[in-house]
């Protein structure tokens, strides 16, 4: 199966001259969803990976599941104010301004194995911020999974210090 | 096993007075975690489910693995403006102001038969949007399905037309 094929092309989305691409048909077909959580799962399985932490909201599609499949803990990564305990914050920068990320601080313990999933690598601002969130919480980044990575947008290099795996290049 | 051991009160939270019921523990714990997916399936298996529906963002999280289980699609609903190809949207009102929900205009066909999704019913509002895109679609709603339900917030009475299910029940 080519999960390419249930990837769908939207151009001018979000903006003008973007070309976006959009998962919703891979979801909305059984077998190449759970073909994607299956490939994920045989990429980690035997990495004794204690958790899977997703930031909102495309994230939780793909980690969840994950977690499930592997038996560890599932850690939602959130805007401000959506996680009701104690909370520690990331604040990065985007293209234009600034956004922060959330966890609850019991998220995870000292030395955890902790793998991070999105959707999508694209510059990779997301995933960084998600990564120092596991860190500075005295825990390992395993890895950092995506079923989509744009090469274009050089999202790896800015992971450099960790290892990236995706289901699914564009070099486009 | 009872979940209810699994789901942290947290005091005060979103407001003053207000006792939040906090699912990260149980997200955390990957046989409490894969217990609430086992509970959902049993109930819903037969039941010739086509799709499985959700609102971002936590919504997510017990949807798309039990859609992944069932062997149904997973159908995202989304705020306004995430959602990159042709969108139908439902306004609706909360206790202070409206709100808006998107799906894409071919998440469902005809006379589907989808299965709502949430991690908590409180009053009932969102899960009623959904129901009415769902609606909107030709698609039909078999029921609405929840984590937790808060038993004295009467979401269950305001979505009266519908099959209502819950896993944990709370009183107070």
């Amino acid at each position: 199966m080519d999960l390419r094929d249930h990837i769908r092309d939207v151009p001018d989305f979000p903006k003008p001259g973007i070309l976006f691409r959009d998962i919703t048909p891979l979801l909305a077909h059984p077998e190449a969803f759970q073909e994607c959580i299956k490939q994920l799962a045989d990429r980690y399985r035997g990495e004794n990976i204690k958790a899977i932490a997703a930031a909102e909201a495309r994230g939780f599609i793909f980690a969840a599941p994950l977690a499930l499949e592997l038996g560890c803990a599932f850690v939602p990564v959130r805007k401000p104010g959506k996680l009701p305990f104690e909370t520690q914050a990331f604040h990065y920068e985007l293209e234009y301004g600034t956004d922060t990320l959330e966890i609850h601080t019991d998220a995870f313990g000292e030395g955890d194995r902790v793998l991070l999933v999105d959707d999508l690598l694209a510059t990779g601002g997301t995933m960084g911020a998600c990564a120092k969130l596991v860190e500075h919480s005295g825990a390992v980044v395993v890895g950092c999974a995506f079923a989509i990575e744009l090469n274009f947008l050089n999202g790896r290099e800015k992971l450099g210090n960790y290892d990236v795996f995706s289901l699914v290049q564009y070099d486009d």
